[in-house]
């Protein structure tokens, strides 16, 4: 038996171990000393009630034969399906059932997706970028070209007709950048992939964090998207889904690539290699869009967005060169005084016990940035940003 | 962009949606007669009460901030994995933490796991047989071997050392045809595999179905398999999962293969690609573990070997050659006078209005066989047999 040889081109990412590892060493020589983690990718604040009360009610259904419910050959439930359907049509975005698939999030259907696509194509990824988008295609042997985020573009690049590809992935909000792109830019994207008969894999995990109203929360508010883009949501940031397990996968029906509809053969992939999600958590995330659902989450989302407001305030105030923060749960902020990330992770940590993320880890354009993130505490936060001022 | 062409190489099954149209003909036109249907593959009892109630209170600590859980990172909770172990320890088998991979379900890992393997393997698998094994592999593109299963080997085919196999599907108690290896068998297997450097890839879906002692339910029961073999399990019919959706892979750290350890491989590939299954869903999966869960669960499958156990008996007095039935919910039989497998469901449905699953469906040794199985009520697969029985 021969294994997948591409595997033995990754990288491994010691990146979370060796902050694990420092922040260890640390707290073994300060141990009088506060440590506020400003690095956390998790949500912190808990469901909110009209989810846990749709997940009981689900489970009780469960237990009863008349309520009882196996397979759901659909990818989704109708009922499900009618709740997102809905959501997009506040962004004047029309979907019909059978382009909506959900998931168990969008971890797996970004990871997934490539599998309906050849190993000959050029995978075009911005650096710095989420390593999945990476890895997932190193393990399949297609070649990657990189195109750099960085201060000269607002960490926004804009496609250059110069480089070839196949398959783009983007993410805005961005993680790790917080940055997000606006019409204009993601147009230029999605007539780049039109011209020449590139398929966008679309991110948007963090839509629901943009609070400028001007800003597209879904790639299908642009003209000509539905014949070149695949949209992945998630509820793990949205409404604290991240240990629940939900998300979706838009794929139009009027994609297609290659002559093939896209649509028909990730319906292929899904119905062939997943058996759909827990009718228990499809009834949670249907909560997430109810009207109690989507007030009660509103404040969440308010809640980390006071966060991020407080720290793009003080860099603000600081004249630290930053993004995000402002539509997005994350701030990526030029590291002071030129250091490198991961020295100024150890300067950080020493001088004022913050722990945040070194950009190096995600890129190498990310080599003299750093990443907050907004999940912790609005007093730890506070108490963060008080010591990141005074330094 | 260019597609995956080998997705152009796959069937398209209308065994169900054949049955379904058949079925629906026939409602139409004779709407007085009844129809019981014994080609439902899916569970039909609801929930035990105990994983209900640990449903529940999972989704109440999800609510509270100080018993919250975001990502799962070690793909599976200790304490599932816990019960899991304990669970194979009855087995006389004795597995780490680190060698059990928690899911959603078989079927996702079953389909995923070939990512890990190169594509110039060449896969064995048994005919008749579950179709995800052939389809996952005709999307990578591999070449596959069928290893006839028929009346002659008691649909329990053995290695033949003339054919070279680098993959090896077994599925036992099996789907479609119920037959379970012996330990014997399965150390035939098992050593084929070894002499060859293969991979078996043992599907134990059906295992909690075993009632005979002597047959062994996981393949670790026999010695040398836990360096070439991986093992699925499923909750789906263990405890009426269908709809919930758990299940775990068993790789042992021992089992290496082209030099590498595929336990390493597959949580590569797995934290890459998969973000785990919901805490509420793995506290409902360990209560099945449960004292509770256990002796309520084991009514559950009673219920279903009662009513296979009905479908056996009227099989073995009227003469028909089957398997299963036994040691699995499935009743594999031989169509009554020669016929052929289509024209047995045309007879069946019309005479008796029972509705079972064609063989042919499941591969070219089907082609003379018929699926029953045991997950309707008892009344009414007393009433099919019945009508079987004076046919």
């Amino acid at each position: 038996m021969k294994i997948n040889a591409n595997y033995k081109n990754l990288n491994e990412s010691y990146l979370f171990s060796t902050i694990a590892r420092k922040v260890n060493e640390y707290k073994a020589a300060n141990p009088q000393k506060e440590i506020i983690k400003l690095g956390i990718g998790d949500v912190t604040l808990p469901l909110v009630k009209p989810v846990v009360d749709a997940l009981k009610k689900a489970s009780d259904e469960m237990g009863v034969k008349e309520t009882f419910r196996g397979y759901d050959d659909q990818i989704g439930y109708p009922f499900f399906k009618e709740a997102v359907a809905a959501y997009y049509k506040k962004k004047n975005v029309t979907l019909s059932h059978n382009e909506i698939f959900i998931s168990d999030g969008a971890k797996s259907d970004i990871g997934n997706i490539v599998d309906i696509f050849g190993k000959d194509n050029t995978v075009l990824v911005p650096d710095p970028v989420y390593p999945v988008y990476v890895d997932t295609n190193i393990m399949d042997g297609r070649k990657i070209v990189y195109i750099a985020a960085s201060k000269e573009n607002g960490f926004l690049p804009l496609p250059d007709n110069k480089i070839s590809a196949d398959i783009i992935y983007l993410c805005s909000p961005n993680n790790p950048t917080g940055a997000a792109y606006n019409r204009d830019q993601l147009k230029l994207w999605v007539d780049y992939a039109l011209s020449r008969g590139a398929v966008i894999l679309f991110d948007a995990a963090y839509e629901c964090f943009i609070a400028d109203k001007a800003l597209p929360s879904s790639i299908y508010e642009i003209e000509g998207a539905d014949k070149c883009a695949v949209e992945f949501c998630s509820f793990s940031k949205t409404a604290g889904f991240t240990g629940v397990r939900c998300g979706y996968t838009i794929v139009p029906e009027s994609l297609i690539a290659d002559g093939v509809s896209l649509n028909k053969l990730w319906r292929r992939r899904q119905s062939t290699k997943f058996n759909g999600v827990s009718y228990i958590i499809q009834r949670g995330a249907e909560a997430v869009f109810s009207k109690d659902g989507q007030s009660e989450i509103l404040r969440n989302i308010e809640y980390y967005m006071k966060n991020a407001g407080l720290i793009d305030n003080a860099l603000e105030k600081k004249g630290v060169y930053h993004t995000g923060g402002k539509n997005s749960p994350y701030i990526w902020l030029e590291c002071f005084d030129g250091r490198e990330s991961w020295d100024f992770f150890d300067y950080l940590l020493n001088t004022c016990g913050v722990v945040g993320t070194p950009g190096g880890g995600f890129g190498e354009t990310g080599k003299y940035f750093f990443r907050l993130t907004a999940f912790n505490s609005y007093e730890n936060t506070r108490k963060a940003v008080e010591k990141l001022s005074a330094l």
